[in-house]
């Protein structure tokens, strides 16, 4: 059994009223008969008031148990250690189970990868302005210097970290120190190279990457090319986690639109955009809101 | 607190195998701390398996509470009696709730009400001879005769009703003496005729209705017309259930279509068509599943 | 240039009133100026009224041109013939295109093959029989005999060729025997085998085939069971027109449907099912109504 | 019939190369037959290369007749005039049509009214930075000094008209100053005034207005809060003209997203907005291109 608990200090903009803010908790494991008894009674000692539960299992019959609660508690932040203990305690010594219990008032932190192709990267920092997106934007990484100006206008630190040529270890040593211990994941806005499987697994965190198109179809690159070559009705995007199978990990979100044979591929491309950035977004506000369970190469995502 | 427990004879098919079938629990009520752990520990004393959870609360200090939970249990049928009796108990002294418990091997009675227009009527008795719908069909009514062959060839009782002019007191005697006893809910498929108060009343299982419009748009007659009349851009369909006020039931679901000026009233009525026989058949299918909670002139869908 | 002219026996049904009918003109090939005024004026000197024009150019410096005129003329059926003989002395004479001319009161005569899954099949017969497919049905063939005493309620004309291991020689004689001259065009509505080159090649007719995925994502078999191994977030359909090349040849329409995690495979088929049926009734319809003009590998459709 | 020749000078930009431009060609009036070949044989003697054309009759028997064509030709800004001329004799002695004939390489002028709310109006602009809007943003006003930052960062001027209180004829007289003769369309994003008839006629351009709920439903203001009362599963946004009568002009575009009841009107409010900025830019898009054609309280759209 592994425990996450983060509290770092709470946005007072989140907290409805003083003292008293949201919790959630994300268990995943064997699923067995009793696991909702025994989370609830924990829950229910500490005074917690459970505002949403959603619960998923892949087999009643043995397979693979999935619940995200969220809960208002009083003095939240000095009361989730204790909480945590008891859940520790309680489904460490009957189930087989893993959690993550979070202050949801407590913005994840997120750096943003991106290239030359600004549109997801400005619709995140544009909802983020608007109080639509509730993370922490850390940083923006860019291998382009193009969208400095831009990116800082928000109030947001932008790095140029340039990154050509086939070995890049210069560009991900440099990657390694802005991130390490500042941001809670990775977002790859459009960011054109390729992560490195050793800076994958040094960053430790997860990373999310939008693809233009609707995987599995059109893997790799110039997939809208490769979409009017082929005469498709509909183009798409898709946005999952990153593994280091490229444009193989576990799907978060993906959705389509409508295209005809009157689009030229720059068409095609211009309304993918619009796809890019909606579908991103809603993998990053889920991911932010915990809303998001990896299983295998799956993921349970309770929207 | 109202206790609704159906156990009629179990339909072998629904049954995973011997022994071992699904019940549903539906809880609602004012919200408060501990109803998780309550409900969930009921289940857990009697060795129920949960299989899926769903809840929701429409403001976590003091609103309203629904919970929807799917649970396997040995012996079910003989069980459910007692999981019953200990839920009453637990939940009418420390809350104020109402639930259902329902075995979900046992498919509610439906009798689906139907005119001239022919679509919704049969993709319900399509699928439900495909097996894809979860209720025993016990009739079909209609105003018309046209449609007795076609229905009597599912293997399902067909009655003519005729229901014309302003007095429909003879036709509403003849749909109480049909359907008393005989029904869990009834579906208005494209039924052209305005139910009385009086029969709703008396009647006193669910109805729902499709009406062919995206309700609140274009309520009463004739809404292909105004909908080419007013140029708009979608057309749509609204399943609800039926009040004494016209059009004005909890909304269940509701779809669109796309349309353009070229299309025709006939056009957009054909399109309208296929809307509304998919809009129909997910709220049955939701209805008979018992993911539908009624609360006010609303509905929490737990799809 | 090539001139087809089909002209057979009018259906009083689809005749708005007598001697007054409407006639398709699919145009394509070098695209160059002039090209509407002389068909415009040709169609002009006949006295036809043009009631719709549909235009492409994929590229107006030399590209490709396609055009689609549906217009209406007096006496339309013994018309006809010399209006195509003055498109081809004009078209001749100028321009470097082929056109296909047809009188549209004059349904395209089909042949539906299917195997177990019967949903495709019975949406189309059932659209049929309400008059909203403007074809023909000429016959059914399937591989099992299920289907054939539903088929034949529909008054269509059913047969049963089996068509099991590795040498088709047989069933695909039994197939030409069927077709040869009495079909415009042949619909896969989730026909399981898959026809040599030898048989298309002697058709010689049209073949739109569904495939249960959004291609070219899941080609082949098991797209469902591959789709929920892969975690999508969409399952689709394509209707596309069949060649040499399996799943492979162009697409005519695709469309998706939105699952989640908790659809198991089963449940993606399901809700696939009624993705299937929707996009190959579009599909048909259009090429019924001569919406759809092939063009290498690609299609443009004037829907 | 009317002229309406517009030729300012060309942008460099939208020319594809020296000397070749586009126009576009819309038409409306009775029906009659020989208007294609009529309009086809002038576009031809000038040696015009039609690009596409578009067509629809609402009756092909004495109807009205509406018709989109776009061509190219060589030094089109001198050669227009010349085409305007022999277009207007030949189609004035024939025929009773309306045409407006329009140089696509040079811009519409447009004012965007805006007030609080700016998510619609930045997405215009951002859109028209990347170049994916083809119109001259002249200048924007709104009734809140709050966006003339964001908006100047675009290098476009920025008026605070101020106008509140039932007296807006102050206001009024300061937005016919600034648009007379400035703009050739009006965009209201999300402007919160309502503009007299006055001011509409007096402007003598055409207005499009983004309602921010799916019209007819939820007429009037506080759309989102009616769809949450009224439970409803989809929330919409429609664009249409402005006339007198408020929220009645023709409609241009609408569209839907799906909600549920687990979101509040808050929620249902941002979500809503995505579809109002969406619907919004493809309306202003379609104007900008010509492709909207008014016929009473209707539009011929010919996307």
């Amino acid at each position: 059994m592994s425990l996450t608990l983060e509290d770092r200090a709470a946005s007072p903009v989140t907290t409805g009223r003083t003292g008293y803010r949201h919790a959630s908790l994300t268990v995943r494991g064997k699923d067995r008969p009793g696991i909702v008894a025994a989370v609830g009674s924990v829950l229910g000692e500490h005074g917690a008031n459970i505002v949403s539960l959603d619960q998923y299992s892949d087999d009643p019959q043995g397979g693979a148990f999935f619940q995200r609660t969220v809960f208002g508690l009083d003095h939240l932040g000095s009361a989730l250690p204790a909480v945590g203990e008891d859940l520790r305690r309680r489904l460490d010594q009957d189930f087989e189970l893993e959690f993550t219990l979070r202050d949801l008032s407590v913005p994840k932190r997120v750096a943003i990868f991106a290239s030359k192709s600004d549109h997801c990267l400005l619709d995140l920092l544009w909802r983020h302005r608007r109080g639509q997106l509730p993370v922490t934007v850390a940083m923006v990484i860019s291998n382009h210097p193009d969208a400095a100006e831009e990116v800082r206008s928000f109030g947001i630190p932008f790095f140029h970290v340039p990154s050509s040529g086939p070995d890049k270890s210069a560009a991900e040593a440099e990657h390694l120190r802005l991130l390490e211990g500042n941001v809670d994941f990775v977002v790859l806005a459009r960011y054109m190279q390729i992560l490195s499987a050793d800076l994958i697994g040094r960053l430790g965190v997860p990373i999310i990457n939008i693809h233009h198109s609707f995987l599995p179809a059109f893997v790799g690159a110039g997939p809208y090319a490769k979409a009017k070559e082929r005469g498709v009705k509909l183009v798409g995007a898709t946005a999952h986690y990153v593994t280091e199978h490229l444009d193989e990990g576990p799907i978060i979100e993906q959705d389509v639109v409508r295209v005809s044979h009157a689009d030229t591929a720059a068409e095609l491309q211009r309304r993918g955009a619009d796809v890019e950035r909606a579908v991103l977004t809603r993998a990053v506000q889920w991911h932010a809101e915990d809303r998001v369970i990896r299983h295998g190469n799956h993921t349970i995502v309770f929207a």
